[in-house]
């Protein structure tokens, strides 16, 4: 079963890399970009059975390694 | 206007990261994982009217800087 996660800093985290890529947009002479936060995605593959078991499995994972909930928020999203 | 991109390796490239991490869950005594891919999460935050114009000028920034398009396939995705 396909499940996607988001995993992204949680407000008021500071994010040097998201500075960083909206700094270079500008200097390559893009206007309008009032911000621009940056995080990961990752798409798994589980061998369960159910929608259910997938979330649940995902979200084990994300608490154990995928995330660090101290700075990282995270969204599960099983697919069809 | 806000804006997700999702950025993830093309088919067939090596994701040494995700392997990384699929190892690692294993590791951890995780069963059931088939597969796990890790791509790049970007939030932007853009100053245009349109939906159709937040889309053009997001997709331009992925071409541009955001993406690798040689190994990288990109999506973007206007909200509301």
């Amino acid at each position: 079963m396909k499940v996607n996660v988001y995993v992204t800093l949680k407000k008021g985290v500071l994010d040097p890399q998201g500075k960083a890529v909206a700094g270079a947009l500008v200097e390559l002479g893009f206007k309008g970009l009032r911000g621009l936060k940056i995080g990961k995605f990752m798409e798994l593959d589980l061998d369960v059975q159910t929608a259910q078991d997938a979330r649940k499995l995902a979200e084990e994972m994300c608490r154990k390694l995928l995330a660090n909930t101290v700075i990282e928020d995270f969204r599960v999203e099983v697919e069809g």
